[in-house]
């Protein structure tokens, strides 16, 4: 009884669950030892549960690199969506796309919170590179030619994430207010160039 | 006698004296309250001079802020060479004086510190546009049509700003050990068409 009693208030009042210990110890490995020195084994000693259970509740790491970090999309759901057409005239749609989920203010504090907790000093920048670069990026690689694939999609990565620290961290005026259609007329035909522009 | 003494071994083993006070007042000010925050008037309170002291030592707050966190190069001086000839063509000069200071590792460090040191979580972010990017692209502004110069000017920021961040502070691979005339020949031309591109 006063077991069961003490459970139910504590439930009421948020009391840490497994699935919240999970995601609390994640969240804690993905900061500070970045996304290459977490594994879902490390996350399941820290959180003191089974690593089965972390891949029941979670996943693939990927998978729980997305929750911990509260990632508002799934890269991997939307951005191939851009190239489903083919590469070329994608760089539009591709700008869109980030412009849809970076200027909604909501879905962009966990984004800023991870850009700026990867670049930070001491901070693990394998987080941004081998976390989210390589999860936006991935789809792209794949539609490319195999030869040309990373350093087309490196440069693409350069002027994007110029980007989120010009447009949204900084914030750089007149970059900061301009309108979605102005920027991406300024900006898309340089990423196109980027995609499927003639070697140089 | 003593006195002297005293301060004869203080000076050989390095003690404090008053221009590298000043120095130390200045760089942990940047650090935290950013470069709209930090006045010459408040270093000098804080290193316990007076500020007619910090002119004579360091000039103006934007000197004072090269000299603080050691910018190895001063973009007042440089920059404005880029543009002598003109802004047609003048991307590439521009891409290669960045490279001459960015590749070499002396005097990247400083210049990584000021970057990581203002993006990452709580860091004062104006540390980088209002001190450094200023600085830098001054010299642009003044040399482009003032009613297209903030433009253009933010959008060839937010390539170079992503360069940094993808060949130098990640390093994102194959774009961090490109070789110059490769990455002169494939991000120059976007460069161009943000300064003298037609407006699209």
């Amino acid at each position: 009884m006063t077991t069961a009693g003490a459970r139910g208030r504590g439930r009421r009042r948020g009391a840490p669950d497994t699935r919240g210990q999970i995601l609390e110890a994640a969240r804690e490995s993905f900061a500070h030892r970045g996304f290459t020195g977490t594994t879902i084994r490390s996350v399941a000693t820290a959180a003191g549960v089974d690593p089965a259970l972390v891949h029941h509740y979670f996943g693939a790491k990927d998978d729980l690199f997305l929750a911990a970090l509260a990632i508002p999309v799934d890269p991997r759901q939307i951005v191939p969506t851009v190239f489903a057409e083919g590469v070329e005239g994608s760089a539009d749609r591709l700008l869109r796309l980030f412009l849809s989920v970076w200027d909604d203010p909501e879905r962009r504090l966990p984004l800023v919170a991870l850009v700026r907790g990867s670049l930070g000093e001491d901070g693990p920048v394998n987080l941004l590179r081998d976390g989210i670069l390589r999860l936006v990026f991935g789809p792209l690689r794949e539609v490319l030619p195999p030869e040309e694939a990373d350093r087309r999609t490196a440069l693409v990565a350069s002027q994007m994430v110029g980007l989120v620290v010009a447009r949204y961290l900084l914030p750089l005026e007149p970059l900061a207010s301009m309108r979605d259609d102005d920027l991406v007329a300024w900006v898309a035909p340089n990423l196109q160039r980027y995609l499927t522009g003639p070697l140089p």
